[in-house]
C-alpha cells in the first residue's frame, strides 16, 4: 500500500435520508442530569436507517451519540453536539461532528471515513424534516475518488411525507448496497 | 458546488480564550464509575464560553464531553479524552479530539470544521490558565482560507487575571461575531 | 508556523497492539440502558495498553468510549460506535472514529492527529485477536511526514499467544518510546 496518490479535491454531493422506523429502540434518552427539562448531563445515544436520496435503496444506519448542550426555551428545542457515523455497507463508513439543533438546519463536519470513503473530508448539511424521524443529508465531499452510480441518484426533495420504496425498506437485494449495514 | 479547488496548505494560528463564567450548568460531572475518586466510568459532558484571543470579541461556545480516563495521583489531576467542538456563530465551528489533563499544557488533533473551517486539519495547544475556569487554545489550522481580521487579533498574554472586554462579556454587537453561538 | 508545507500523500502503515492488561479499570461497562442484554444506551469507556507491532516498545494507551449500538445475537456479540485516541508518548496522538463489532474485523476512519501524527488522515484496520484483551491494528497513513524507525519494525504475526517482550511490559527505558502516555 505505500503508493503515490494525490489528493482529490473535487467536491461531490452526497444525499441521504436519515429515518427513525421506531423499530431499533433508539433513541436511548439517558436522563443522566436528573433534571426535569432537557439539560447538560443528559445523552442520548441513537442509531437509525440510511436511505439512498432517491429513496430507492437502503444504504445501512447511522450510530453514535448526541451531548445534550443546552435547552433552548425561546425555540421549544435543544442544542446537542453530535458524535456519530453513517455507515453504508460495504462502502465503508462517514464520521461526523457538530451541532444538532432540534429547531433549525446545523453543518456538521465529516472528520474522516474509511472504504471508499477514506480520507473524506468536507462539511455536511443536516435537515430535520419531521422531528425527530426523518432527516435529510447534504455532504459535501472532498478527498475521495468518483462516487459510485448507485449512491447519487437525484435526492427525492424533503417533504414530511417522504418514504422509502417499499423494496428498500424491505432491504431487497436490488433495492440495498452490497452487505448494507443493518 | 463540484468545482476544483486547490488544497490551501499554509498553516495559520488562531488563538481562543475559553472561559466558564459559571452560568451554564457546566460541567456536568456524572459520576457514573460509583467510585468516590475520579475513575474511569465518570463523564463530563461541558460548555463553556468562547472569546477571540485579544479578548475583544464573543466568538461562541465550546460543546462537548470530557471521558474520564484516569486519575493520577501524583499530579493530583486526571486524564480526560475530550471530544468537543469550537462554536463561532456565522463562521462555522471546528471539532477537536485528544487528551486533556488537568496538570499539563496538551495538543488535542483538529478533526474537521465548518462554515469558514470546512476541510480544516491541524492541531490544537490547549494551555490551562485558571483550573478549570479559564483556557486558552492556540490552533495550527490548515486547509481553510485566510482568516477573518476580527479573529486574528493580537492575542492577550495569558496570565491568570485576563477577562473579556466588559462589551464582550454583554454580548454587545459590536463586541462579538455575527450571530455568536450562545 | 506560519509556512507553506506541500501535503504529503505516501500512504504509510503503522502496526500496532493493544492489550488489555487487567490493571487499568478498564473496561467500564455502565449499563445505562437497564436492560438485561447489552443494548443502545450502554457506555463504555476504556483504556488500555499499546505496543509497537514488533512488541518490542510500549508505546502508551488507548482512551475513549465505546457507544453501544447493537446486539446481534445471530453472532453472539455486539455492535459499538468507537470514539478514541491512541497516545504514543511525545510521538503524540490519532484520534480514530468508527464500528467495532466484537465478532468482525473493521475499518475506522483515522480522523487527525497530534505531534508527528498532526494532519493524519486515512483508516485503520481493527484486527480482535482475543476478545476483549487482544488487538492489532493496521493504520493507513496519509498527511504526515515519514515515520520514525522504532515506530516501523516488522510486525509479529497476530495469533493469540502474542505477548510484549518483558523489557517492554516493564516499560523498560530501551523498550519504550519516549514519555510513553501511562
Amino acid at each position: 500500500n505505500p503508493s503515490d496518490s494525490p489528493k482529490p479535491t473535487k467536491v461531490q454531493e452526497l444525499y441521504v435520508y436519515e429515518i427513525n422506523e421506531r423499530d431499533r429502540g433508539s433513541p436511548a434518552f439517558l436522563k443522566l442530569s436528573k433534571k426535569e427539562e432537557n439539560s447538560l448531563g443528559d445523552l442520548v445515544p441513537f442509531s437509525n436507517k440510511l436511505y439512498t436520496g432517491d429513496l430507492k435503496k437502503r444504504l445501512g444506519i447511522t450510530a453514535g451519540i448526541c451531548v445534550l448542550i443546552q435547552h433552548v426555551p425561546e425555540k421549544k428545542g435543544d442544542r446537542y453536539e453530535a458524535i456519530y457515523s453513517f455507515h453504508f455497507g460495504d462502502y465503508g463508513h462517514l464520521a461526523v461532528q457538530g451541532a444538532y439543533l432540534t429547531y433549525e438546519d446545523t453543518y456538521l463536519a465529516v472528520t474522516g471515513g474509511s472504504g471508499i470513503f477514506k480520507g473524506a473530508f468536507g462539511q455536511v448539511k443536516l435537515q430535520q424534516i419531521v422531528f425527530p424521524f426523518k432527516l435529510f443529508y447534504t455532504f459535501y465531499l472532498e478527498g475521495i475518488g468518483e462516487l459510485p452510480k448507485e449512491l447519487t441518484g437525484k435526492p427525492v426533495d424533503p417533504t414530511p411525507s417522504v418514504e422509502p420504496s417499499p423494496a428498500a425498506k424491505a432491504c431487497e437485494p436490488q433495492a440495498s448496497v452490497p452487505n448494507f449495514t443493518n
